[in-house]
């Protein structure tokens, strides 16, 4: 997926935004890794592991929206002020095809930045010896919290 | 939730669940147990953990997400037939409030089965000292599958 | 459904639905009718019409989804405060069943009201001969507007 | 929006197209006309007109959501056998900006098609004197079905 320009308002968006990758304990889980990082634009990798399955051997679907929503949520992260958090409204996501591969890629890309509500799109693709193929894609609406205390990123 | 009456097709549908159930590696990574196994009718339940959450210490939307797609899934697979797998097409998920809590239930209930399309909806209730909170609400689309060799459940 | 008791912000909460509702040409093509108005949950009515129909003469989705957008958004009005006008952000439908009846009454309900963001749900029933029947439910999410010029309810 | 190259299997997938819309009697409520037919891909176009708006006198996302899922629906539609008919299971949409235009240009494509089950995406352009504005984003699950008598296309 391509994306439109966007303009950020954080210089330090980058590391905001690995700052808070490193905090959250599910992409340890998943033994996830920021393979990209733009403005507007989060690409997540990770491999296939026994601990992330379903019952036929391929990724659960939550997991593969786990690993999604965080490259929506951070895509949507680099183009917010640094006072703001981010917080998922909510999101969905259609299974194409088992997701069934060595490794994976989780494309977040923002659609439409706003102050308050921000939409994403995401794709995941699976990469085995036959080379990628897209299993899912996500629609994923984004909302900038700023002021409440028990939230930072 | 409450739920229609649902007839099964297996008798063994309990069993059926709890062996796919046990070889969901995701569920094992949650901690995740089948609390409740009824015709149309699953409910999960999991304890946080440090690996499940986002940055925020909270649990993650797509662990939120993963629990409630297997108990929707699961719900749906009680009702199919021997020989039949079940698939998740497609979920939505809003999270309604943040997923704070020391333990969590996630529900999942059939709202319409079918030979092929199954519909069915998750509420996430995060437990703490207060009580009972709804955190999130599902809406998924079930497929069952027969015939594939390499998907069994 | 039922819903929880909500604490309304405006006393004029029926009033002001009924004036925006006034406003909705589209609810004028839908030969559409407010059927109940209390805080949280707004029913809408409407008969079957041939300009309503996809290519089997049943509801289009796209019109089942129009009415229950409406139930939904004024759901969520019904708790808004004077100054506030009502946009959708998102809404997804699933349809568990052929739009077939004489006539079909669309259910609103407020799950979560907020200051900014309200999340509501929908639920579409068919009526006919053989009374009612479920055809249709939707997740809907929607936005309190202030101060925008162009807005008003 | 782009596409792959997909293969049709009835060389009459463009007068299917248009023999079902023309029974869509939602479509002649909307004013809309069939603008593309290709495989996999089909717009819509309509006008605004006062009898598809909301409060604000913008489309309503209902009338939004009727010509996307329309245009989503013949995309898949275009990709079937001779024999089947396309039901749409559910769908999604969010509304990034207000529907505000003098005309509107639906787009409808198919992600991946199956023989059961067609997932397609829609965009919504809202088209004024400053260009066209993307207004809202589609996500559709479609069924392919057969052998029911009261459903032809």
């Amino acid at each position: 997926m391509t994306s439109p320009a966007f303009e950020v308002k954080s210089p330090r968006y980058v590391e905001r935004v690995q700052d808070s990758f490193a905090l959250q304990g599910a992409m340890q889980t998943l033994g996830a890794r920021l393979a990209r990082v733009e403005p507007g634009a989060v690409d997540i990798a990770l491999d296939w592991a026994p601990g992330l399955t379903q019952q036929h051997g391929f990724l659960h679907a939550g997991m593969v929206a786990t690993a999604l929503d965080s490259a929506c949520g951070y895509a949507g992260f680099t183009l917010m002020a640094e006072d703001a958090a981010v917080l998922t409204i909510e999101f969905k996501i259609n299974l194409l095809a088992p997701a069934q591969g060595e490794r994976f890629r989780m494309e977040g890309r923002v659609l439409k930045p706003g102050r308050t509500i921000t939409v994403a799109e995401g794709r995941a693709y699976a990469i085995g010896p036959q080379g990628e193929k897209l299993v899912a894609t996500m629609g994923c609406t984004l909302m900038a919290v700023t002021g409440r205390e028990n939230i930072r990123n």
